[in-house]
Order: structure tokens, then sequence, then C-alpha cells
């Protein structure tokens, strides 16, 4: 069984900005998504975890380690300065690369 | 505080195969698990972000490397051909290692 | 375009105790975290996944390298004795660590 080293790249931000940050994934390259709501509170506190009302959603997405690269550098260049958001890359292993 | 380097395994499937692959998991060796329903949009396709009912489901789970390696041989043996499905794996760090 | 290495620490606890590992948290100084219910089951079985009442939480947070020790040792010292809980720590990079 062979392994492929791939990234996963995490997107947290508010649910009003998920479709345009699929649009800016797909666009990079992507060929999947997850997405799921979760609460949280981030660097500023404006969204508390005390609070019951859920805004927020993260976006997993596994892609090959160059096209990582320009999904973060774009998302810093195009999305970062207007937006509280949080977007981070990990080490995955899938089984079939060509999927991704 | 000594970590332990263990697996996580991460699979994404319709929520109509969670029951066949928790199985499969736990015949494998697991010992516990977490699922959660996620939105997305596949290799193919067939389910569309922009589609507000989801039907698919993320389980994770933590393992021994090599029980991983058993669960991911099997998992691309025994579903993989008939389902829509991604799994991955990924290096995590465990305080416990007998709970896994 | 520089990544910075982090880690992400993953506990998955009752929901019950989600307030108490948020106060711990953010007492270690974490700055921002995400949570979002789970179902499963773990070591000894108690929550089931044939259930489907869910009663679980994992919360996410990504930390600078030093305080993800410090909140490991502390869950363990302070929550692992007396709940059924998990923890892990995995490496992540991150575009702005003065966010973290």
């Amino acid at each position: 069984m062979n392994l492929h080293p791939m990234k996963r790249v995490t997107i947290i931000c508010e649910s009003v900005l998920e479709d345009r940050v699929l649009e800016l994934l797909h666009d990079t390259g992507a060929r999947g998504h997850t997405a799921f709501p979760v609460r949280g509170g981030g660097h500023q506190g404006e969204r508390c975890a005390d609070t019951t009302e859920t805004a927020n959603v993260q976006i997993d997405v596994i892609l090959q380690p160059a096209i990582a690269q320009t999904l973060l550098q774009r998302l810093q260049t195009e999305l970062f300065a207007d937006y509280a958001m949080v977007a981070y890359e990990s080490d995955v292993r899938v089984l079939r690369p060509d999927k991704f």
C-alpha cells in the first residue's frame, strides 16, 4: 500500500464568506472540500464561545503541496486584510492522489 | 510529560455508509472514534457545496501506526471501489497511548 | 510567503466540560479556538455510536509549541483523572503567528 504526501489546508471564517472562499478554492485547483459549522472565539474575541448562535464555518481541503501554497498565498492577498479568518496547513497522506 | 506518536485516520463518506465503516473500524482494532456531519463536494462533484442538505459524515480515529495501515488497506480493498469516499492519515501525539 | 510552525491541540470531551476546558485553555494563553459537537465512542464505550443523541464536543486550538505543552500538562494534571476525555497534538503551519 502506497501513501502519498499531500497538504490539508484548514480555513475558519464567517459563514457569509463561505461562498467566496469556495470560489477561490476551486479556482485555485481544489477538486473537493468539506465544510461544517463551528463555534469559537478568535483573535479579537468578537465571536465568543458563550454565545449559542454560530456563524463560523470550517472548510478543509486536501491539495497537492504546490496548490496548497498558491491557495494560502491567495487567501493572504485577497481576503486576510478584510476579514477575521484563520488558515493553516498540515501534512496528510492519502491512498489515491489522483482524486485531489 | 511524554507524548506518544500515533496516527489519525480521517474518513469522509456518505452517511449511509457510516455503520459499515464503524464496523470495519472497530473490527480492525480501533477503540474509539468521533463522527460529525459535513457538507462538501468531492472528486465527481455529486455532492455540491451549493446544496443545503448534507448527507456526508467525517469519522476520525486515533490508532497505533500498524493498525492505521491495516485500516487504510481494508478501506481500499473493501470499500473504495464501490463508494465515493476519502481517507487520509496524519501524525498526532497523545498523552495516554493505552487508551487507543 | 512564510509559514510558521505551530501546534494544534485537539480536545474531545463531554459537552458539560466545555466551559471548564475553555477556561483552562484561555488561562494557559490561547487566543482563539473552535468548538463543534461530535458523536462517538471512546475507550470505555459509554458513548456509543449507535445512540442518536450527542453530548460530546471537539475543541481545537492553535498554539505556540511551548504553550501547547503547558496546556497538555495541565489537562493531564487537572482533568484527565476525573473525566472521560481525549487530547492530542499535531503540527500545523500558519501564515500569521501573531494571531495565536
